[in-house]
């Protein structure tokens, strides 16, 4: 099974209760679980990690360099003016997936720019708890296909 | 098995020969294939349709009020400027997700913004043809399980 | 009887199932048959046409240099951004108004701009489709009073 | 009758002598004549009034709250600037029309902007003093006709 | 007691009666009285004024050069543009602090700016009646405290 | 003697009194003064008026029409974002000089924005109430000098 | 007595020491022990609490979530650029009060703006560590006054 | 002789008739005819096509790919707007020259931005017909001296 | 009699042919005669320069640091763009006046600005030349009345 | 033969070792030469010239007014800044044709506007030292054949 | 020996693995040792920090207040959005030098600015590990020469 | 010894005299002696010019392509505007070190901005003259240690 790391960013870890009707009801443990769950299915060892700090999620990022085949990130609130995420995604050589749960593109106009779009494969908005685990697909595809490139 | 409609805007219609560095080597006609045959797996009936023309896009975004429960679009080029097509997706009762094939925040500055994004449920960005295998699944998820609502 | 021409935009082939609240619930067929009409009375022969695509519209407004004299035209979507349909607008040499169903400044940002105020005669917004009746009767008047002249 | 406000805002009381290629050569007066008279016509009881003095406009539309059953209002300069007026207008539960003689759009860039249009009903633009007499034609279509909602 | 000048902008004189979930039910009246009152536990002397003149706020502020130990000004509208009330503010040299009843910068974005901010003591805002009274206390310690310097 | 009339615009009244170190220690009375002896020297018959009221200045220029052959203006706060006094002052067919005591491109950004610059012939900035002299000695020369044309 | 919390961002443990010509010569020890003391005549139970790290102030406010009845928070640096720190403030349902020691609109332009001032309930600027004091109050009006809402 | 396509966009069907003293008395046939001619004189076999309609540009562009050896392409109103025109551009491995008829710099500034310009080989602007005759000799020499290449 | 230094800067060397409905019928020549002519009646000593080089005008400014009492500069294209002149004039210690010969105002936005205006005396516009006496005049009131300070 | 003025900017003597990847092998006296003997042909007499000094250029278009029928310039780093030589164009009442050898379009932002494109006759941009002789023909067109007006 | 810290920003700790074509193949760790090896010669006692979080790096500059006599600083990702690292540096009453490794004007735009350069004494930009020799040489001639102020 | 050029831009000559509490009490000629003997010591053969005149540093800068090993270039204030000093840099394949004496990012916004910091080695800022010295030595090292690449 090869080794993917999801990281969750500032705030994440009171989903569930946090606007439900923006987030939905689902606690960070239950979409872990379901991730886990989920990896194993697609041969994937899936380890997950919440932080409301930045440095913490920076340090994260740099532990996987050799650790991790693939990284499922929703940087939260950091996705929109964390250079330090962005520059620390810069040192990767995995395929990394940028996750958002609420459609960012219908809230505050601060939150539709981010700085780790360019540095990442691919991004998916909008569809809940689904888009973590399409990602994991996304994923699985590209880490056992070996004649997909990263970026 | 619940009718889909796909859609394909201007230039989609050369993919696997234009630039395929940016956009891989896969044929439109590849891709519409295994979205059809994936649709049969997941119980939806998917219709593909691909124009270069924003009036046509918009008559089959108009004619999907009633016909389909679920979109996947790909506005390609009129992504970023169409406002008629953002005002035929208003119409829409259905899910709808926003596909594309290259990162494009990797792209031009004027690539990054998006008319349709805050219209529609969510978007997938920078995964190829794998993005619309996984809107697909998305939107079967949302049209099998009553209990998610659209927007 | 002077010949008129009232011509509309994207969209609005669906008026009246489309976002009631903002466009009122009359068909575009109940306001071409009350354009008609109301027509009779002042004396003007009243032709009317929608179309989906930039390229139509364009084409029937260059039809109507000889043909027609006076234009009525709602753009909907392509009033924000069609260079286009100014340009056929330039070449008229008869009294041209726009006109739009919904305030369009109660609405995004983007419909605040249009493209071809500064090469209209005038200008008619939020009235519903009163609008267009009043820029038929504001058509009459210029067309039988001969001491007006266009812009 | 129902009684109607129409305020006009600094330096209309000049009209006829000003820049009369751009506002034409009718003078206020003239104006406010065929106001009260189309008013008469159309079961409307027509009160007009020019100030130069921002609050005393302010005052006038204050004063309107229980007073009258419908507005028209041109702004003139303060209709770019003045936000004692928009939150004067926002007060009213009555059809409010901004009225504009000449069509601003062909003018300097300052005058594209209006800050009040977004809390008006509608807006008539670039038909001289037509626009006035047409905004009292819509203001009797509403007020006579018990389902139209104000705004 | 100390003389305290209260200025009140252009519509406040409607407070109660307008947009009454925006600024709350009480009057203008309401609000000066409890001011006085609570100024006479604080040893101040409390004058209040209303204007919907731009012109009439500048003079009141004129006068206030010798007069007054102190300024609360709200002024509304007026806040957000008139260059004329900051010169004014900046002759006098006596704490000023600038209050608002609701809170500005959830609503549009042109009340987000204050031309005044910079040349007053402090400001107080969305605290409804309430920030006034603070204000007034807030003033109380600086006048009574000989040791504050004002900006 | 022509007859030439000087406006000033709100706070000048305070002359003298208001921050000297940037206005000088000159009364507005003192300036008015000379400006009117001065005048007498040029074979001008000079009028001073000043307001703290932007329609009152409207009204002032709106009154010169046919009665002056000459204008003197530093509408003070008011020069930057007045539309009234600027569509006033497009009223009239005699020089129009602009004038401010202070060099304002020394100070805030918003002062160095005039909205009255393009329509007046021309500007004096930053000679103090020498500035006014010179205004005059310029108007003395057009109006004594037929040949000169005023825009 | 009902619990307050009272959040303090980064460098303000330098209170006293830094810049002491604009943040004044009282440490934070001083001013969190008027605190502590205002509220218990006001009947409030005062906790707070310093950090420089982003992370730790998040968590300080979710962790007010069942715990506190009101929340003063001068998010010092933070204030500008801190979304986390707004995101972990909408989760709350208590009165917020953000204030600032001094007046941040004399300062360079990046202080203007605030992350989190259309989320919190009222702001208090430039009044020194008055503007504790007074926040304290106000908080204690809404508290023990059941009829005020929050937000 | 080496196939060249020349394109023409909206409006330039009009051309003659269309605003003379912008465009000249030329009319498209007459263009069309004097290319051929000149065509046949530097062995170079020339094919021309106007459309209206943005799509039917796209695939005439499209169909280009292995048919022609060069292509010119006027634009006019799609030229500023349309990304879907650039992307066709993009897939071509031809030279490519954009004309304008008119000097785009001396008219309104949205027609100084080009959506196209950095896909082409070069931009002949404002030499009127002589544009499209100067920029066939271009091809001419690029096409039939083979150490060129194309960008 | 004082020196006093007149720089006129590119293209000045052609008044009198270039454009004189813009900038009068007088050459250089004739308004540099009546510079001398006038300074001679103020008891000041004339020089004046011309050139198109700006790394000429500069030395020029840099030369009259212990030469002259006072400088008026046109400094005609350089005024919108040369740090250098400014920097040149920051090392003066006398008055200074920069003269525009035609309203710049009335002009294409980049004439707006102006690099030097916050660094000079004062400035005057749109006076043809009349301008450069006017400037002289006020050079002279200065000069000889010891007590007023240059900047 | 008529005679024709080239003009070269800075840096434009380097030409042939200067980034030969963008401005291609050709040094200036090659392109020179091939443009006086393609004169020749054209019954032109062209002379050239080149300069690193902003002050140069602007003499030489001075020196054009009465002596050349027709003007060829590529102002290189000039182009995009300088109203010295934008100002001398303005005087010439002769065809100007404004080159560029490479694409500048595909290059910093900072080239892609001109200063001076809006007073010249026409442009061509990104043909290599072809753009010259095009720029020739084009010339000779106009002065050869006297029915063409030059702007 | 003087004191002097040193202080390293985020994702720094990865030198020599990160981006070696940007960034050097060098460790931190050689660079702190030439550092402190260098400090010696220079009679200075060199201390070195890394942290990937700001508060801490905000803590070390609140550390050095009475502790060191100069401080070297490259904040990173930190140096574009800090506020807090520039109001701790604001404290500092030493000389302070930003160094940045590589040339951050050729990379991104957001890289171009930085939170702290009107804060700092110097910045030493693109010189690789030696931007940080040469800035402890600048701090050793500022220390060891009394005559030197910081700012 | 490798020969390295010094160029000083304009009103550097007044080095000393000129705000010297911005650019210190040292002549040009100080510095420029101290380079020389510096550059002796480091088998640096320094050459330095100073000029005022935009094309003659130009013209410096295109002599040094095979002259000198290095380049230390001051542009003042052509830094910020000039592009034809840029387009000269960038056919330099030499090492080159922007300098400048004061903190440019202290004084006005227009000096933050630099033509050329893109296109040279590094940049040394605020240091004084001994940002000179320093930028010689970074020069030494690269030249003297040949495996250091330039850019």
């Amino acid at each position: 099974m090869k080794p993917i790391l999801v990281l969750h960013g500032p705030n994440l870890n009171l989903l569930g209760s946090r606007e439900p009707e923006v987030y939905g009801h689902q606690s960070l443990a239950d979409i872990d679980e379901s991730l886990i769950e989920r990896g194993r299915h697609l041969d994937l060892d899936v380890t997950t990690y919440q932080s409301n700090h930045e440095g913490a999620l920076v340090e994260m990022i740099q532990g996987a360099v050799k650790k991790y085949k693939g990284l499922i990130i929703n940087p939260a609130a950091y996705t929109h003016a964390s250079i330090a995420i962005r520059d620390a995604l810069m040192i990767l050589d995995i395929p990394v997936i940028e996750v958002h749960l609420s459609n960012i593109y219908k809230r505050e106009p601060f939150r539709h720019q981010s700085m780790i779009s360019d540095v990442v494969t691919g991004k998916i908005v909008g569809l809940g708890a689904d888009g973590y685990l399409l990602a994991l697909e996304a994923l699985a595809r590209r880490i056992h296909h070996k004649n997909e490139r990263k970026r």
